[in-house]
This record gives structure tokens, sequence and C-alpha cells, in this order.
């Protein structure tokens, strides 16, 4: 453990643990913090709370009201300079006489990049960029995605034994992952603006795909892909109301499913002609309908699909410290036709391993081999 | 991290790692770790270092010389009261006129069992027990299981996937884990006293099964699992001469390949009628060897039978972070007809969680659930 400092770090970490706390909770729009201090004391703290509502630093400028005058501003990220859904922030920055301004990470939002700085300078506020710029990053992994490419980040949960099974050769899967397992999956659920499964875990299981945690966290859309249209009307999360529900589906889906689902308010996304859905033409859709990070809790089939066709930004997988057996009749935690050679195999990177509870939770993002 | 303070445990420490640094050499003889203490100074350091040899004790005691009287004695095992291969420890400390003995856990086998330290009581020996003795039980886990039951510790190694698999669809099996994991796996190698694999290993890779390190370490004794004795004279483990080779057969092994192995001085072994060896009479068949520790690395296979019959007292698993695919076609880690419901599943206990250069490597004890 490194003792804290009292230096443009420790603020700035403050400002990160702001900006955090509000992952989930911004839709498509970063998460950013703002810490500002003044003659040696924080006076301003704010956070980017809701979409279309104030950004952080008007949060920490109001907090601070006159002492805004010759502070620091600490700001996880570039402050904006364009008019959005609110003012521009360097402006706001600049009306309340902030003297310098601290900043993590610089916008890939190509509406800002670069020039929410330049106007500070111009207005002879000393800027400083890049103090925990990697943790800033981090932070909106998949906002930076989104605004890159317009498609969601993908996140694959995925629960499993040792031996890589998500069930027993029953199809028995209560329960894999303990308690804390469980919990953190629900996080990730809160996290994510929608969550993706696959017809036949709704068939198998009725799931409300709900955030369920000590505390209400928020739900997010419930996406399913379903080439045919087999989810049915009465299904837990078609009746439940919790949260939209959208519908992954191709040109083979009946004209009268299709009509029975859109009377009880499910949205219906054509991905391709089939049999499968086009997983590529799914997430363009689900960018275009301003999704902009999915977690997908699909099962082997799915998971592996979609890493299959390089589609998954992000793994975090819990291990039961189990083994269950059952070879070929137990199912795996991704179902592929797979690589012939292990140099091919999909590494992850930027490896994180953590306990959780009885279990342990590997996390890190997809390489995946460019084709010879 | 804690501070050391200079209490007995610092020296008991001192002493378990003499003793864990001789892991793998002592055949089926516990390690044991002993340091003389006087005046505030080690005056002697010694471990078991070879079956049949000196003890700790006695090499510290060799080591101390006239100072060994009115010293503390620190040993990680109760000394000895019985001629055994070399006389009574506890005579030599009585001899010696110790004045405290230090010991970490008492000794498991009937010979000693508590009546090494009734002896040094009777000569007026302050004795002290129990300090650090789970750390102490830990390092002799396969002695104490062999001294109990005759059969030796077995200790299951595997280096998968993500997605529990050992090979690719293909076969292709190089490299699933890094330098790191495989370095790993032969200090294992050099810590038992015997491999085991299947013959289907033997066939496919034509493995040497030796210890290959940055410095030289022992061999183990290569154990085969070969049914119907496919095993081929002109296998590189019958004709390296490295280490002995064991075959585990059934009565249903042809004669005239009986005497061609028996011939290049492999040993046979029979375990039952066959169709399949009776692992559970190989056990006890190997104990009668001496072997008190065996490692497997014997594929998914022979990895399930072993764990299906409840014969693992530990297992090494080396995660590799990569995900191969390749569903029913590509080998598992733990190939067995497994278990009906996940509450059933084979749990570890006393789960370890390391990181291993690119790899995280997880070991635990298997807890095999009571038939219901």
């Amino acid at each position: 453990m490194t003792a804290a400092l009292l230096n443009d770090e420790y603020y700035m970490r403050l400002a990160l643990q702001l900006a955090g706390a509000a992952s989930g909770q911004t839709g498509i729009n970063p998460v950013v913090g703002c810490v500002l201090v003044k003659d040696g004391r924080i006076v301003g703290m704010g956070a980017h709370l809701k979409r279309g509502e104030a950004h952080a630093e008007v949060h920490a400028l109001n907090m601070a009201g006159a002492e805004a005058e010759g502070a620091t501003a600490y700001v996880t990220l570039e402050p904006c300079s364009h008019h959005g859904k609110t003012p521009p922030c360097s402006d706001r920055l600049i009306r309340d006489k902030v003297k310098r301004v601290v900043v993590a990470a610089t916008d890939d939002n190509p509406l800002v990049a670069g020039s929410g700085l330049a106007r500070l300078a111009a207005h002879g506020i000393e800027v400083t960029t890049g103090v925990l710029a990697a943790e800033a990053r981090a932070l909106n992994e998949a906002f930076n995605k989104y605004i890159a490419t317009g498609r969601p980040f993908v996140t694959v949960k995925s629960a499993s034994t040792l031996d890589g099974k998500v069930a027993a050769k029953t199809g028995d899967s209560k329960w894999i992952t303990g308690d804390a397992s469980r919990a953190q999956g629900h996080l990730l659920r809160h996290r994510h603006q929608a969550i993706l499964v696959g017809i036949g875990t709704v068939l198998a299981d009725d799931p409300a795909l709900t955030t369920r945690l000590e505390v209400p966290g928020l739900n997010p859309i419930r996406v399913v892909a379903d080439s045919t249209l087999r989810l049915p009307p009465d299904a837990r999360l078609v009746r439940d109301g919790a949260a939209p529900v959208v519908v992954l589906t191709t040109e083979r889906a009946p004209q009268e499913r299709r009509r029975a689902l859109e009377a009880r308010g499910v949205r219906m996304v054509d991905c391709g002609p089939g049999p499968a859905v086009n997983l590529n033409a799914a997430m363009r859709r689900l960018g275009e309908l301003e999704i902009g990070s999915l977690l997908v809790e699909g099962g082997g089939k799915l998971s592996g699909a979609l890493l299959a066709a390089g589609l998954v930004d992000k793994l975090v997988l819990f291990l039961a410290p189990k083994i269950i057996g059952g070879g070929a009749l137990a199912p795996g935690n991704f179902d592929f036709p797979g690589f012939e050679t292990m140099s091919r195999a999909i590494k992850l990177e930027r490896l994180q391993v953590e306990r959780c509870g009885e279990d342990v939770c590997l996390s890190g993002y997809p390489r995946y081999e460019s084709e010879e």
C-alpha cells in the first residue's frame, strides 16, 4: 500500500471515485467527476449523474459558489466546449474565474477533442493534462468505443466450473457460483445499458434479467436474440414492465408473432435474412438505439458466436472452484467451432484476477489473432 | 506485510524454510528443519536431506558442537524416539544437553506420536508445541497421508484454457500455458516421487516426464496406466534411463508384451482383471512400492477417472487466459460422466489463487460429497 500524498493525483483520485460511483447511470454519456480545491481545501465536488442534466463541473461550481474564483478544478474528462444538451462547461469554468484546470483524459468525442482545453488556455487558465489518464479512460471504456464506432461496448459475463461448464449434464445450474459472484453480476447489470441473452435462456429459465441488489439498482434494457420469434408473449420479461424489451430477429420471423409481441410493447430489430441473427448487424442496430454498453449473459452458444465474430470487447468470467464433469453432455461456457491450433486461441489482455467470495473472477480484453 | 518479531515464530519460520527447501528429496520421509538458538544467536541449522541419512536435529547439533548445551531447538516435526534407519533424535537432544525444544507439528507416524516429546520432558527439557503447526503439517501433507494410509498422496496437475480445454480440436496443445507455469509444473515433478500419465499421452507425445529446470532437479519415477500394454519398448521414457518406469496394467495384457517391457527394465504392476486399470488397486500397489507422492499429468480421461473415484488429494490447475473453442472435439481437462446436479459437483477447499506469469494457478483440495 502506498501512502497518499497531497498532490494532483490525490484530488484526481477523488474525482475518479465520484465519476466511478455514477457508472451505469449516465446512459451513453461518459461518467465524469470534478473536485474544486482552493487554498488547501476542497470547495466543491460533483459528478455527472444523468444524461441531459448538469455536467460534473457545473455541480462542483454550484457547490463552491464564490469560492470557485482562483480555485483549481480537477476533472476526469476534458471539459466540453460545445452546446450539447447543456451549455459548454469550459465557458462556465472561465466565467467562474477558475485559475487552473487539471484533466485526466482528453475526450474522444470528435465534438470536443482538445477544443475545450484550447478554450481554457486562451482565457489564461493554466491547464494540466494526463493525471491518472489510464484510470480515467478505463472508467469510460464503453463510452470511448461507442463514440468512436456507434456500436455498443460488449461485455460477456459467464459463470462456470473449472472444467468450463455452465451446467450439469442434466441442465442443472443452481448454483454454480456463490452469493458474492452473483451480486457482482447484478452490479454489472446496473452498469450496462442493456443485457443480451439468447432465446434458449429465456425458454429454459424465464428470467427477469433485472438488477437485484441489497439496494435498488437500474434495470438494463432486456435484449433477446430470437431468430424465429419463439419468445412467448407471456414471458416474465415481456410481462413485468421492469425495463424495455428489444428482440433481435430475422426475416424468417412469422408476422403474427411479430404483431403479438409488438402489441405487448416489445421492440423488434431486424438483423438480416437468417437463419441466425446477424450479430454484426445487431450491434449496429443496437448502437442506433443509443445502447452504448451491452452485457451478454447468453449461455455458451451466444457467447461463443459473439467471440467467434470478434464482437466481444471484454470478458468477465466467474470461476467456481468446482468440477462437475459430464463431457459433451454438460454445456460449456464458450461453444463455437474454435481454432485449429493453440497459438490461434483468443487471448485475454490486461488480465485482472480477483477473489470473489469463494469464487475467482478473471476479466480481460480479448485479442483476436488476425487471420493468416 | 507484518514486520517480523524476534520470537519463537521467527526461528520456527526459518526452520520451516529449511524443511521446505528439501521438499522432494526425502522420498517417503517427511521434510524437517531444525534451528538451534543460544544467547540470542543461531548456533546451528539443519534439515533432513535424504532418506536413511541424518535427521534435521542431528545436522543442526553437529553444527552447534559444544554450543548446543543450554540451547533452544526449533524443530518443525516432533523429534523421533525410535530406532529407524538412524538413532532417535530425542536421545541426541538429551545427550547434547539442549535446554528447551520448540516443536511445530507432532508426528502422525504411529511409531513416534507423542513419545518423542514425552521422552524429552522426562529428562527435564522444556517442551513447547504447536508453533506454526498448520504450516508444518502442510509441508508434509504427502507424508501425513502416506503414513496413515499406505497410499500415495495424489496431486492432479492440469493446464487448460478458460473454456476447460487441454488442446485444440486438432489435438494441438503447444503451448497452452506460458514459461512460468511450465517451470512450476517441473518444480511439481521435482517435489513428487512419481509421475502418472495414461498410455494415450505416451503414444501421442512420447514424453520424457523428467524434471527440466534452470538447475538440475530430481526426476520422478515414471508411471504409465496401460491396461493392455501398448507402451512401445522403444518409447523415450523406456529408453532414456532417466528414472525407473512402472506400468500399471491388467490381466488382459499380452504376455509377450509384458516380457518385452520387463526385458527393458520396466516394472509391471497388476491392477485387476480389466478392462481398465483398477485405480484403487493401483494406488495400493504404488504405496507398497514406497511411492508416497504421485503427480498426475494424465490428460482429461485419467484425471477425470481419478477424480470420479475419489482418489485425488490435491488439484493444481494452471489456467491460461485464452479461449480455444471446439466443443466436444476439443478435449477437456476433466473427462468423466459427472454429476446430475451442480450441488453435487466436487468442490476445491482451501483454494489458493496465484498469478503465474501470464497465467493463473488455482490449487485446492477436493471435497467429495458423500453419496446420498
